[in-house]
């Protein structure tokens, strides 16, 4: 008998993706992208977005997951926050490091929220939390948004100078993703 | 027979309805503030934004307007465009004449899309674009939003500078909202 659990990623990203899959590769989980786009609510809660989201997701027959994260600096009052995606496509990590010119106090975490909506329509949220500090200019290679000038706690390189495996051992996605997982693995009967 | 036309203006913001308020006084229509929250989605274009709001307000029993504006700065590749208010919440013009430090390139536009929900659930849109440029410093005692920075074509004044009367003969908002108008004195029959 296989009961590999099966869940969907709804995500029009890549990257998430590909991080999202090496986690659940641990697992006896498959998990499998589907792409089309989703319902983004206006909120200071990246909460309220994700459950908005799945909310407004037809059912379906297999479990679902949404992702959202933000970056947010203390300095600039917890900017970007839950609009780092258009911040990022609009002014970048230059315009960020632009913004903390010769700012001291670079405090900043990234929060990752995951939502889950089983096939009997119960919404579950799961949140994870990186703090850690933005850095002077921009580094590494992976290029992922604002990896290259997140360090966190800790540590010496920014995400994007880690390789993906050693960016999940301590990322905010990481953390919500293994949640998640911990759920659905002690819930076989309601998913 | 009195005939004048009743609507309601969806918004929070005390200073969008003092606009609003003098534009349709020119006019045989009572405007009255509902202040209630409404669903922003989260979008590159203020149309839909506006849209989505509108379906989602219960059927009520006069015609109702709903307006979001965003100010579009050309060197920023349109930031903060639709998330305008967010990004003054959290980085004010502070934020924004820091982004643009050096910068010679200060074109800039404002733009407001009124939407109109008559009582027969038709939904019209109406739109109001000014342009302009970014000034070097704040200016001006009406503080709203980004008026202290924003000079409009032609003029030397920011619109923070300016009388309300004064701000309307120019801005975006007057005219997306007296296109709004022009429709409704055109359709009484179908609002």
């Amino acid at each position: 008998m296989n009961n590999r659990i099966k869940v969907l990623f709804l995500t029009t990203n890549f990257h998430k993706f590909e991080e999202a899959k090496k986690i659940f590769s641990n697992y006896n989980i498959s998990l499998r992208q589907i792409d089309y786009p989703k319902i983004e609510i206006q909120s200071d809660y990246l909460e309220d977005i994700v459950s908005y989201a799945l909310k407004n997701i037809k059912v379906i027959n297999e479990p679902i997951l949404v992702e959202d994260a933000g970056l947010f600096i203390n300095y600039l009052n917890g900017f970007p926050g839950p609009y780092s995606s258009y911040v990022f496509k609009k002014i970048g990590n230059k315009g960020i490091l632009k913004l903390l010119e010769n700012v001291h106090e670079r405090n900043a975490y990234f929060m990752s929220v995951v939502g889950l909506k089983t096939r009997k329509n119960v919404i579950k949220i799961f949140k994870g939390i990186t703090y850690g500090r933005i850095s002077r200019s921009e580094k590494g290679s992976r290029k992922f948004g604002y990896d290259p000038i997140f360090i966190p706690e800790g540590c010496s390189k920014t995400y994007a100078e880690m390789t993906i495996n050693e960016k999940n051992k301590t990322s905010h996605r990481s953390k919500a993703f293994k949640k998640a997982i911990d759920w659905l693995i002690n819930n076989l009967d309601n998913i």
